[in-house]
């Protein structure tokens, strides 16, 4: 199974590397980071950047789409060639994919008209103004289109479509491979169980943590 | 806070990008990535690189130094320049860390010598075999030595780290930023909670999923 995974700059590195190191170890999986053009593409957060192998116009077709979210997607709404490469790969896919204001590009790209999807917390409102049906649940399909809340929601996703694919044996495999038994020490992971202050902070500092 | 994050070829990605999207969003972090030369480091599926932004004679000092683990980590056992290196950083820094088998590089440098520390489960031995106490727990504190279990372990270990660095409101910031609710759809992500064959298969594969 061919596996394209798109960067662009100041996307989020976990959304795009916790599904990858799930999706990458199903038995037949080749997968490729492709960008506008090939070397390193650096993430949001400034000290970190990832190598694109492929450019768009090396990557005509994949089995399975994964564009990950991050305060640089919206830029790309605005990119004819991102756009078109996403319907054209799209076209092709068994299964398209994203995480976070990823499915937002997708959606940008109309590739979610009507369909239910989620994205990150913080921005739902975006998949609507797009023609999608946000939701807030965690992981979303509707067809072939695989939607993830934000950032570490790709890793739960990518288990979500090795079963699909794989059967369960598979994706239970690498989930114990990847030791994925989650114990975070705070229940602060959504904003009804996290303290109404720290929800609150964030809203108004636009995701930024400040001391 | 300088962050170190060391890179060498064939590590696990989601060990050093899991704890680095928490660690890097705490307030005044400065995260370098760091190997033997700059440029990419290609990790163990192949289809991944990351960049190193430093070679490892151009940084000499933090205050968190982070090592992931991956199967080309016991390489490095052998590598005078990359032991030295761990223990010039670590005689300075006020955290040292590891994810899954980085904790047995750790050891190799010397620097768990009789101190209780968790690895990945496919391999505890290396651990005792360089002279620290393993254990099975998912994240282990002793002192300043920080340690994870397998791969997406180091986000729970992040997250720890951040709470006792900044206090709990800014791990928790961190966690509803990166919405780290995990759902994982198996409860397969421990030895012990895993279906005994997918347990049995992995060991006789060394780790590949088949299918």
């Amino acid at each position: 199974m061919r596996i394209a995974v798109l960067l662009y700059p100041d996307f989020t590195a976990l959304d795009a590397v916790g599904p990858y190191e799930v999706l990458a170890r199903m038995p037949g999986a080749e997968v490729v980071f492709v960008a506008r053009r090939r070397g390193p593409v650096r993430s949001d957060l400034g000290s970190l950047a990832l190598t694109a192998d492929a450019a768009l116009d090396e990557v005509g077709a994949a089995d399975l789409l994964l564009v990950p979210g991050g305060p640089g997607s919206t830029r790309q709404h605005e990119d004819p060639a991102v756009l078109e490469w996403l319907r054209a790969v799209d076209a092709g896919s068994t299964w398209t994919a994203s995480v976070c204001s990823g499915s937002i590009l997708l959606a940008a790209a109309g590739l979610l008209t009507g369909r239910r999807a989620t994205t990150h917390w913080f921005g739902p409102e975006g998949l609507a103004a797009f023609g999608a049906v946000p939701t807030d649940e965690r992981v979303v399909f509707d067809g072939k289109y695989a939607t993830a809340a934000g950032v570490s929601a790709g890793i739960d996703l990518a288990l979500h479509l090795a079963g699909r694919i794989h059967g369960d044996a598979v994706a239970q495999s690498i989930q114990l491979v990847t030791e994925y038994d989650p114990r975070p020490p705070y229940d602060a992971g959504s904003v009804a169980t996290a303290p109404p202050a720290v929800v609150a902070a964030l809203r108004a500092n636009g995701l930024v943590v400040r001391a």
